[in-house]
């Protein structure tokens, strides 16, 4: 029992540091060695747990996976507008993507030209968004004329944009450049602009 | 001069040939003897223009620089709305995001972990948006209360998005998708909503 909980914190830690070394230096450059240098265990242990450098990119995607989960699933509240929980989602992705290198290298294999991804997250996203659009849509948040294929355009569009240029400079991922984008998007979205009622910068807690 | 002539095309193909496959496999997986191979030209020739993978990649970016330029330099027609011109330069973009593999694969190169961008056409993107939008203010044409800033933000994140997801699936950078997000984005920054004399959907000639 003790040795397959070792086991499987090796296996942890393995996927955090491939995730750390994929998101510095890409996957194609990423080394081995480093990973399980980082990862403080043997290059031998590294195999035992991971066939290949494939594998290891694999295991991020799928624990990516479900960290998106994470931001994607909290349960409404009560009362809660569909559109606001939207609002929420973003502000989520991009407080994760700025805290978690999971989930930051599991965005960043979906854009490697090397490697087509198994588990492709902004595919993934964009599926929630669609339909969290359309929730709002169903349950008559959106003004009359507001297509749900031109929100689904801009939202996801707009979060690829920042988790890609917050690679580089993370004051994209900030909650202040989120609700730049939905103090401009919100009043076109709703019946009675501006709706004050949502709240661009997200709804505390998050 | 029939000699010069043909170094100077040769290069030009080498750049072309550089674009292509660094496009198709990314930076660091791509081999100079692809690149030479596609352009029709030796190893030899290839290293006498350029000393490295680095050069080569430099030279493309200088390139993708100068169609980068074409895009966003068009002369304002008269009596022309800046916020016009910006929606036109981002059709314009996309569509030579479709076209042009020199500017994709500048725009990819900034998003190389393994190697950081000489000229990083995303921040030149940018810049040039702000300026649009400043310049825009400036006459006039945003609602009272529109930020500068927010009106950037969400133009560059959606652009760099749909730059992002295009080079999977180039549906993302289809007039219809750039017009979807303007549909959305216009009549938030406008005075008077919706604005009957902006077309999102860029004016035509572009």
């Amino acid at each position: 029992m003790a040795k397959q909980e070792r086991a499987v914190r090796t296996r942890d830690a393995l996927i955090g540091s491939a995730a750390e070394i994929f998101d510095r230096e890409g996957y194609t450059v990423a080394s081995l060695t480093a990973i399980s240098s980082l990862a403080g265990v043997s290059n031998g242990a590294l195999h035992f747990h991971f066939a290949s450098k494939a594998a290891l990119a694999e295991a991020v995607e799928a624990a990516a996976v479900l960290r998106l989960a994470d931001v994607t699933g909290a349960a409404p509240r009560p009362g809660e507008r569909r559109l606001q929980a939207l609002v929420d989602a973003t502000h989520r992705l991009a407080a994760a993507l700025r805290a978690d290198v999971v989930l930051r290298a599991g965005f960043h294999l979906c854009g490697e030209s090397a490697r087509p991804p198994q588990e492709d997250l902004r595919e993934r996203w964009r599926a929630w968004v669609e339909e969290a659009v359309r929730r709002a849509e169903a349950a008559g948040e959106l003004r009359p004329g507001v297509a749900v294929a031109d929100v689904v355009a801009a939202v996801v569009a707009a979060t690829v944009g920042l988790e890609v240029l917050g690679a580089r400079d993370t004051r994209w991922l900030s909650a202040a450049t989120v609700t730049r984008l939905w103090r401009l998007l919100l009043p076109t979205l709703v019946p009675s602009a501006p709706a004050p009622d949502l709240a661009p910068e997200g709804s505390r807690p998050l």
